[in-house]
């Protein structure tokens, strides 16, 4: 597969271009152009510049709308409602990074809920946007269905991601970003478009028997970490990011990659907490004295530590895209 | 192994006793008895009378403070303070559990950090009683180590459950809690005793090879959830239950069954959320909706549903306690 090299500048130009020419407000293509560059240089090429095509087309069709303006309700002084308007998430999100640091430093805890809203793509990215203002941070999204419910055959719930942030004084904050699903579903797609076998024990087939071809495993599920565990933490979810503040469940959403159907209506919950108030000042000390173990623990590695890693090197030496997929947003 | 059977009265007659001979206080002997006669009564007995002699023998040395008595701090609005005071978990959690619905239902979400605290037992049974005054509710928090970082060969983590419910309209409510290892400990504590090897995949030798060894595997370490995802959750809970808290790390607890060693000191969060507030009314639709189509899944079951079929049978028949148990809480 051939590749090529983009600067972190004309990466971002580039997306922002083609979702303009689709109809996304420049204000909106600008946020959601920085979500994707940013994943796509953080190592989450999943969430990042592949999905321009089928966020451009979603925005041609209007399924999502570029042009909405997210509107925020204060519902208490530790709740806000956000409507994402059927339009991208990034904005909705920003709008809620926005305003819960102060919230959680009042409150102790806050929490923004998003409804009517779509693709949030690398979570751990908006929980480390608090974690490095100083908020331990914890942020739930919905997906379209894809795991069944331990024992079904049918998929019920998304794959669902827990990510996670925590400050650590003097040094990168703690992410850990994980979907429920034992390998991102991407992976799938991707084999089924190359036509390659998977490996078995990623899914099943929709007579829930293991299969390793990929198109079989795109009509059946997607198998959950942890057996019955990783399926309950996957309906967890649901309630926490679809029932909880009003959205669409997993098995009601809409595709996040074709411009086709009604909006996805996904949810999101963020969670922003005050260390400092809740530990009554020990938390400094505690998250040094556990990273401290960690990072000297012989061969183990702090999760999510790649990343920085990925983002320098991505600075230095620009994102190196797949042709495929930056030939088909330029057509945009 | 030979049962003898206790009506629910009998066996909390018989935990109160045996606490209160080791210098419990009645008050704290009965709510510890609450909570490990219903845990039993839930199928849960590695969180039930399995635990008396270990509770009793800390009682006796000092190790847990019986005569504590929870203190609690309101910090904001929405978030309190709980010194369990080296004291057992449960008084603290059960005054943690008074103040937290008035709290959510004013502010949507509210929290409570309970700091020098303990083993916290059956998670669930806590959401479920926020969930049961209706509140969607998390409980977090640590135990002494048996994971490791992800690549690792030193336990660092606890098995760090994560617990769950929320409400459901007109049904019991919904409890998920699952710990974040494969299996739970007390299986190869259990293992130890009678001299069986265990299944390969719970866990690793102090060298980090797969073990069956149950006597190896309580020198090493244990097998998480979905590899490095486990691991990862693992350590989030820690910064969650113990960081935010600022109480013992997982690798500084002492044990939960030896009357040896300064007190635990371990951590809990519980997060109680309005989720009137937060759907702007959508929720009771939206949790009945994901119910139905989990009740209505072919081969599937919802998460938690055992413990309702398992109180009913401990109401009408009784506990069914393996003999030995009952002679050494006698013996106390």
């Amino acid at each position: 597969m051939s590749h090529e090299t983009l600067s972190l500048a004309e990466a971002h130009r580039l997306v922002r271009t083609a979702l303009i020419a689709s109809r996304t407000r420049p204000e909106n293509a600008d946020c959601v152009a920085r979500a994707l560059v940013s994943a796509e240089a953080s190592g989450q090429p999943g969430h990042g510049l592949s999905r321009v095509p089928g966020y451009a087309a979603q925005s041609a069709s209007g399924k999502v709308d570029g042009a909405a303006v997210p509107t925020l309700q204060e519902v208490t002084p530790s709740l806000v409602r956000i409507d994402a308007a059927h339009g991208f998430a990034y904005p909705a999100i920003e709008k809620a990074l926005e305003v819960l640091p102060a919230m959680a430093s009042r409150q102790g805890i806050a929490m923004a809920a998003v409804a009517r809203s779509h693709h949030f793509g690398q979570g751990g990215a908006h929980c480390e946007a608090l974690a490095d203002k100083g908020y331990v941070a914890l942020v739930f999204g919905n997906a379209p269905k894809s795991i069944a419910p331990w024992g079904g055959k049918e998929p019920l719930f998304g794959t669902n991601p827990i990510a996670f942030a925590a400050p650590v004084p003097g040094k990168p904050s703690l992410v850990i970003d994980l979907a429920v699903s034992r390998v991102a579903k991407g992976k799938i797609m991707a084999a089924e478009k190359t036509g390659s076998p998977i490996p078995e024990g990623w899914a099943l087939d929709k007579d829930g028997n293991p299969t390793t071809d990929a198109t079989a495993a795109m009509a059946g599920t997607m198998l959950p970490i942890g057996e019955a565990k990783g399926a309950a933490l996957a309906m967890m979810i649901e309630v926490l990011s679809a029932a909880l503040v009003g959205a669409s469940l997993a098995f009601e959403a809409s595709s996040l990659f074709s411009g086709e159907g009604k909006p996805p209506n996904l949810g999101q919950v963020i969670l922003a907490i005050d260390p400092r108030l809740s530990s009554g000042g020990a938390y400094a000390e505690r998250i040094a004295t556990l990273m401290a173990a960690v990072e000297g623990a012989d061969g183990a590695r702090v999760p999510g530590s790649r990343r920085i890693e990925m983002r320098a090197k991505a600075e230095a030496d620009g994102l190196s895209i797949p042709s495929a997929i930056l030939r088909e947003i330029r057509a945009l």
